[in-house]
This record gives structure tokens, C-alpha cells and sequence, in this order.
């Protein structure tokens, strides 16, 4: 639960879900080691399967050094499995897919139950149109529309699926991709929301990502939406026979526990 | 969302539903009013769908009035429907039943998502045989297996509905009666917890009611597990056709929006 959390990565000064693993293990294990994540998650976004590594000198069991962890760890962070890996494992490298989900309270009134869960829009979206224009999302593209100007590196992801759900005011949209850029699953969501409100048609979408300029997409969506739901591994990765989630669980609850 | 308060009720120098709310239409309607509940909530306790009445000599409409104060409340709580009703209605003394729900999630780790929001409990509770010990718990009753001994008043209860239900690793325990007394609610899921952990029989329960001695029944849940859900009136009461919720929707969070 990420709302107390300046994101996952250490900086100084700020409350870190790194940092926060970090002094956990020091606790534990009294050895300051580095925690290596899947991926960032932004100041007030979720991670409900975020996986981290670490090496230790602790001839500690895993499962006690879990045990031991949570009890240093506050209520929003926990350890739910630990295992040993080989050292060839990273969680950010050897990934191969992650699942993201972002979800919408759309109702006229805001709800007290969800307001650091979900984002808060008052106007009826049209989930059939957004998830049409879901479609243009998926294949493999320069994602350049959807991330800012000043993020460098090769811009090119495969998304497998996007999708759009509504179970009464709640709308969820999952994006699974083998990698994410900074704020590209917030501004897919916006550009989404666009075509839900709609200002976008649904067969614009495809127009939007052609153009490979941030300008012509829509807003990035505030983080309190956004999960991280699950990263995926190859079967040939050393990760301890750790089962990956099927990725088709639509109840967000069931995952995010 | 209760975290946050002292319960509903106003008590000086606490945060309270009922003071927030109070400050919320002094500033609307410039008037100082009392608002009455359908019940006290206990801290830390949540409701989805608490009904409040108050008088006020404001010839702002209802719609008007409801968005104003919205403007003032804070995010965890929110007015989500006013309207004009006859003097003779009273939240509290017209309502003939209210749906309490009580949810535990039960699984080994914490959950980070589910930490204000459910009773957590490790050890696996067998839904089955709470729910049939709930049917013990049905009927006209005195309650005083259930209520601390200090509580004065008429201690006859008639509850129409306990029901338990599992979807994963959340227990969601259902109790409908024509009034609550303190602590009624928590200690009867309490004593439905005896029952899964298997410390109680299901066929014990209807002992621990006729006991009618509140030594002999479960412990007192925490507050953060509970929710008001509904609240209920006659048809007969001038309400303003206020649709009744059919109290038989099980998703939690279909409820609690």
C-alpha cells in the first residue's frame, strides 16, 4: 500500500519502500545490504507483488528472516515469501512481463472507502469505447506518446493486452507489457479516460500512438491508481519453482491481498 | 472510513462523524444544528451507508446543501444523498433493522491492503461451522451473553440474519437485527471465531446465548473489522421513497462505495 511512500526507490530523506526493506534486513540480519526491485513504483502508487533481491552473508533460514522482517516491517509493507535464488536471478532483468492495473472510482460522489486506492472521476466513462481503443494499444511500438520528453533510452515495448472492466462504479484497466516507462501505464490510462469522456474517438487511439509525440496523448493519471499486480519470469529462471499468478483475475481484491 | 474518528457520536476535543458533519453544514447553512445517527459507531469502526437527520432553518435546497458540505468534509467521509423529510422521522427510533458486516482476513501474512479495514487472523477459521453456528445466534433473544454487564436497558434483540461467507482469504460474517447494543456485533463474531478455530462447538453456541452471561461468550473483535452497512425503515415513514438496499449483495466493496 503505497500511499505513506515517496515510491519504492531509496532517496535520502524521504520514506522509501526500498529503504524501508533495507533496514528490515540490517535488523534481521545486521548486514546493510542493497535491495534490487522489479521496477520503480511512483510516490502513492501500490505494489501488490512487488519482487526484490537481496544477497546476505545470513546463514538465517529464509523463512525466519520473513518472519523476523515483518516484524520490523509497518502495516502497508509486507514479506508474504522469501527463497533462495541463484545469483544469475535479478528481478528487474530477468523479468519478461508485468501486469500493471489501474483503477477508477467513477461516480458523481467520491467514496471514503477508496480514495487513496483508486482515481476519482465524476463523469460517466463508456468502458466499451475504451476498451476498443484499448486495442490500438497492444503490439510492439515506440511508446514515445506516452512518456515524457526527457526520459532517455531505447523506446520501443510489446504490450500483450490492455483491457477495461467496470463491476459497478469501479473501473479497472489492466496493462501487461515486458517493460514499462516512467508514467507510460498513467498517460495509456489517460488517453483511455479521453476516449471514455468522449473528447478522443476510439479509432483516434491508434493515431495517438503513431505519432510518437507525448503531446497528441492524454494526461498522466495521478499514481493512488496504480498496482503493480505481478512480474513474470521465464520457467528457466532459478526463482525456487515460485508459481507466476494467472494473469485473468479480474477481482482486484483477490490479488491485491 | 472510521479510521480516522472517535466514532460517530461528538465527544469534546475528539474527532467525531457527527461533529465533523456539524461543522460541515455551520458552514454551509450558517446555523449551528444537531445532527442525530442511526446508531453510534464505535472508533475505528466504518459505514457505508449511516443515515443522519437534522433541522435547519436554510432555504437552500437539499442538492445544494449536500454538495456544500461535501466541499467542507474531509476525504474519508462523504454525504452522498439529502433530502427533505417529515419531523415525525428519526433516524435512529424509525428504523426497524440495520445490517452490521464484520470482516476478517485470514491468512497467515498480513495484508498491507486489508490493515484498517479487517480483523486479521492467522489460524484458518472453517466458515462452514460458523455459519452453522450462526443459525444459533437467530431469533428473539436476551443478548447478555454478548453485551458487557454494565449496559443498561431492555437486552432483547431479535436478530433475522447471521451468515458467513469465505471468497479467498476474506470472511465476511453478515448480522441484521432490529437494534444493536454495545459491543453486540463484535462479540457474536467473536464467538463465531471460537467456533472456526474449532475452541467452540457449532452446536455450543445455542448454550452461550441461553447462558445469557457475557462471560461465557467469544472476545470482543476490534472495531476496524465492523461496518454499518444499511440501515432499514418501513415503508410507512415519510423518507422521501429512499430505496431500501436488498441486504443480500455480498461484495463488500459493492456496499461499501
Amino acid at each position: 500500500m503505497g500511499t505513506a511512500y515517496a515510491g519504492f526507490q531509496r532517496q535520502m530523506g524521504k520514506a522509501t519502500v526500498q529503504g524501508l526493506l533495507e533496514s528490515a534486513i540490517k535488523s534481521v540480519a545486521q548486514e546493510q545490504v542493497t535491495v534490487s526491485g522489479s521496477g520503480r513504483t511512483d510516490a502513492g502508487a501500490h505494489a501488490c507483488r512487488q519482487v526484490i533481491a537481496f544477497s546476505t552473508a545470513s546463514s538465517l533460514p529464509p523463512e525466519t528472516i520473513a518472519r523476523a522482517m515483518n516484524a520490523y516491517l509497518p502495516r502497508d509493507v509486507v514479506v508474504t515469501d522469501l527463497r533462495e535464488v541463484g545469483t544469475e536471478f535479478h528481478p528487474r532483468f530477468s523479468a519478461v512481463s508485468r501486469l500493471y492495473r489501474y483503477l477508477i472510482y467513477n461516480r458523481h460522489e467520491r467514496s471514503p472507502f477508496w480514495h487513496a486506492r483508486a482515481a476519482h472521476i465524476r463523469e460517466y466513462l463508456d468502458v466499451d469505447s475504451m476498451g476498443r481503443a484499448a486495442l490500438s494499444l497492444v503490439g510492439r511500438h515506440d511508446v514515445s506518446s506516452f512518456v515524457p520528453a526527457s526520459v532517455r533510452g531505447d523506446r520501443v515495448r510489446t504490450i500483450t493486452r490492455v483491457s477495461c472492466r467496470r463491476v459497478d462504479h469501479l473501473i479497472s484497466i489492466d496493462l501487461e507489457a515486458n517493460g514499462f516507462m516512467r508514467q507510460m501505464a498513467r498517460s495509456m490510462v489517460g488517453t483511455l479516460v479521453d476516449v471514455g469522456l468522449g473528447k478522443t474517438r476510439a479509432d483516434g487511439v491508434s493515431a495517438i500512438v503513431d505519432h510518437a509525440d507525448r503531446r497528441v496523448a492524454g494526461q498522466t493519471m495521478p499514481a493512488h491508481g496504480l498496482y503493480l499486480v505481478d512480474v513474470r519470469y521465464p520457467n528457466t529462471v532459478a526463482f525456487g519453482g515460485r508459481e507466476s499468478k494467472q494473469f485473468d483475475n479480474n477481482e482486484w481484491f483477490k490479488e491485491c491481498e
